[in-house]
């Protein structure tokens, strides 16, 4: 990016009319920018009460908004926080007031935020800096943006409240770009602190003694704006940003072709219930609960290996801490040569890859979500790993058996309960040391009608779920690719399932074609940055979550 | 991958009960193994009619359904084709039979495609090759799934129906995995044949003589799984998917954060009339028609450089070659310092940076795709960048100033008409010799209420378009970050946008908290790829298109 971009005009490589043109233009301009330039002085003095006396009357005030007045680049290249070091050319940059504060009459101070970044600002009366300013600086709206130019010196003594400990900046000049208003709905300091502990109300936070009540969740997605301005939120989705490139760079790396599945469907094909409804023109639309059927299709299509990243629908009145009624679906499909486990073993070693390149690129925004999560107690573990790299693939029989060893009474060919869930995620951590563990050969009862049953018990099947820390992040099986079979599947379902309705019998077909076997799998973005970061609501991984009670903002 | 995974249960790090267990239950694997064995070899010989005088008996036949019975892997690595070589060890491999044909009684041929890559297959009768074997291999449907055990061997004449055209592979095995149905819907190879030529009617196609009647889209996208065996259609899509990884590598390196907004909005905050109603549980909610107010609140909420990639929901009743109601927006929003050409200039490098990777990367593709489109003549002329590399930023007066000098008659406010578009995208490569090129400037009438003045000329707005071959691929500008401005804006809209309705209240009041000056734009993902192609209708650049009149498969 040019920090000075030449004007529209001159980026073309232009004839000599148009170079002409182009000068005359830039003149006309230049008179425009310089009688604007003029106007502009002359608002910001007026700004001060007494602006006739005042030494510094061009050095402070609001700019006009940038944008909408002709403007010529000032040529000073704008610093980021991160570059700063102590130096004798005064540096210009863009930043946000954490907060401001008049000392005295002769010195403000201010917090500034650029990032992740904090320092401090002195703004001290002089010959060259008047007394006003030091009032225009102590009394600035937190949040607003301004531009600074200043001074970078070392302090003798580390600040505490920034980041950047060892610097500081002597404001020589001071901008407002964009004003906040003086009262805001949320505090941003407040929304770095932790959310309410469970079960304490509005009431019993606002009664406690010593400390500002704590912000709701509630109260935090009403306002996200400002909530997502809290340190933590940009750890937690530059996290989330980071899954989603790991998640492609590994699959490109394996030959997968990303793909874009319609989410606006003529039927309901995955089964009725959980499904939003849409008016399409004079039919009825209904949003995709899954990729499912339209990645086998592609498979079946000649696209051997096939993955998606995109939004996931679900009309499920469930009020939990890890459901959302829309998630970022990252889904895969993938034929195999012999076994499913070869995707199986794939999907594990994409899953390690992400959990590596975490640890290796986010370690810091890991260590911001998790101090946050807890309190600023820093008690939430880090995510484990087998040593020896081996990730556990536990049959569901044994990990039934587990279970009843443990105290739980299920049945062979239930499905688990969360509580179970967890259960068995803490005996396998034991066990294995591991967080992240495979769940295979589901009963088939329990999974859709696509799924292949197993060859090994007729009442399981060639089903997976993956787990962190107890809790499910995806759910995957070997795909039933012959049509006989799938249409005796969708017939035993209860309800039945129509294989030659409008919405499956394109995918029915498309087996009749020849179709390579294949299995794959789809997680949830939201649970996987919640899980890995210990936040306990997966609402918190979502920019603006959706859930039965939230549609806005 | 291992492509011989160990059993699932190997694969935990077992206790020594564990591993006694595993033992017995791999003993017990193996009997069974062995059991389906002599079951599958005895269904094999059951297959050809005098099985018992049969050499080959064991070497052909329909597998069992891979992955419903229990199966021992091979050992034996298959192959991909682009490794193929004239080698004495014998190879095997998975792959599409393209078709099959008997020469006689000792001698079969059948063309064999794996991905882009297709062979010649020989099987011919011998002492260890049964005639009931070529009898079975020569009448396998075309598109079936096979596995081929065989030999590879140079040829003395290029085979020209391959692109293999060097080799030949000689069969000794030859085992159906998924069997394709002998009556198909569509024919690959019709499918790769052009669309027929506009205006062209299915009576007139099929009274064509001494050629097969040409495929209409209609019919190709009804039966979009056998359509996307094409070669050109893979193409497509591994243009597509390029894109995306182009996209989100040149944005990751500018530090921009991949976000998630939400789809299912609440109101229908940019318009009331081009949007999708939905029922969301006991309320309504309405589809995204872009991400445009939620990357702004980022943008407000502290996130300085955003992008996303993600379904765009259009209610439009457009029957055109370019418009879809659901496509892939390529979305971004970026804080800016003094002017917003410092993200016009960005966004610009971000596509030459796209265009020069699809040529590095995609090239291969492209001439298939082109070649296509063109009917075979490659007529489509490749995509034009400025040599200098100074893609044209023109302002609208500019582009306004060039179509009258050209006899066109337009008003200096006035939209541009598609075909005035297209004029003006053949003048500027006369002019410029870029296919590539900026409208800066546009008139601030034609664009929406979020859109900044222009600070030269109160009818016109600091926004863009970009254009590939003289049609727009996308659009942005410099937006409003005044609450104040913003307001007066809405209302001044006819009909008028009510900035404290449900949908856009939380969006104004994100500019009360202070809020950079940015500016940013989305791109039509089907768009880039159909125009950068050349293929005349964006439906080819998406798998299941969907249109006002298209909603299934």
């Amino acid at each position: 990016m040019a920090e000075n971009a030449p004007p529209a005009e001159g980026a073309a490589a232009p004839s000599k009319n148009a170079l002409k043109k182009a000068q005359k233009e830039a003149e006309k301009a230049a008179k425009k920018a310089a009688a604007k330039e003029r106007e502009m002085a002359e608002r910001l003095k007026q700004q001060g009460a007494d602006a006739a006396n005042d030494v510094s009357k061009d050095d402070y005030g609001e700019l006009p908004m940038i944008g909408s007045v002709p403007y010529t680049p000032s040529g000073q290249q704008r610093v980021k926080f991160t570059e700063l070091k102590e130096q004798d050319e005064p540096v210009a940059f863009r930043c946000t007031v954490i907060n401001a504060r008049s000392q005295s009459a002769k010195l403000a101070f201010l917090n500034l935020r650029q990032g992740d970044e904090t320092i401090q600002a002195v703004v001290a009366a002089s010959e060259k800096l008047s007394r006003q300013m030091v009032k225009f600086a102590g009394s600035v709206n937190a949040q607003s943006i301004v531009l600074v130019h200043g001074l970078v010196r070392g302090v003798k003594e580390p600040i505490k409240s920034a980041t950047l400990k060892n610097l500081e900046v002597h404001i020589q000049k001071l901008y407002i770009i964009s004003k906040a208003e003086p009262q805001l709905p949320l505090q941003v300091e407040d929304a770095e602190r932790p959310l309410p502990e469970e079960g304490t109300t509005a009431e019993e936070e606002a009664a406690k003694e010593g400390e500002r009540p704590r912000v709701a969740l509630a109260t935090r997605l009403d306002n996200r704006v400002l909530d997502l301005r809290a340190s933590h939120n940009r750890a937690i989705f530059r996290i989330k940003s980071g899954i989603c490139a790991l998640y492609a760079e590994y699959m490109q790396s394996k030959g997968f072709t990303q793909i874009q599945t319609p989410k606006l469907l003529g039927a309901a094909s995955e089964g009725g219930s959980n499904v939003f409804e849409c008016t399409y023109f004079d039919r009825k639309a209904y949003l995709a609960q899954s990729p499912q059927l339209y990645k086998q299709m592609l498979i079946a299509g000649g696209f051997e290996r096939v993955f998606e990243v995109g939004p996931v629908f679900r009309a499920e009145n469930s009020n939990t801490a890890r459901h959302l009624t829309e998630f970022t679906g990252l889904d895969m499909e993938m034929a195999f040569e012999e076994d499913y486990h070869e995707v199986v073993d794939l999907i594990v070693e994409m899953l390690l890859f992400i959990f590596k390149g975490l640890r290796e690129r986010y370690s810091k925004e890991t260590d911001i979500v998790r101090e946050w999560a807890s309190g600023g107690k820093n008690t939430i573990e880090d995510f484990k790993l087998p040593e020896d790299g081996k990730v556990p693939i536990i049959p569901f029989k044994e990990g039934v058996k587990m279970l009843r060893e443990a105290g739980e009474e299920l049945g062979d060919y239930e499905d688990l309960s969360t509580p179970q869930e967890k259960l068995l995620g803490k005996l396998v951590l034991e066990k294995y040391g591991s967080d992240f563990y495979v769940l295979d050969q589901f009963p088939l009862a329990v999974r859709p009608f696509y799924t292949m049953p197993s060859p090994h018990d007729p009442q399981l099947s060639n089903s997976y779920d993956m787990f962190m820390r107890g809790q499910e992040i995806m759910s995957g099986a070997q795909r039933v690719h012959d049509p006989t079979l799938l249409t005796q599947r969708c017939k035993s379902m209860d309800p039945p399932v129509n294989p030659d309705g409008p919405g499956l019998k394109d995918y029915v077909d498309g087996f009749r074609y020849g179709c390579p076997p294949h299995a794959g799998g789809g997680f949830g973005l939201e649970r996987i940055v919640s899980f890995w970061a210990g936040v306990g609501n997966v609402r918190l991984a979502s920019l603006f979550p959706r859930d039965p009670q939230r549609i806005l903002p």
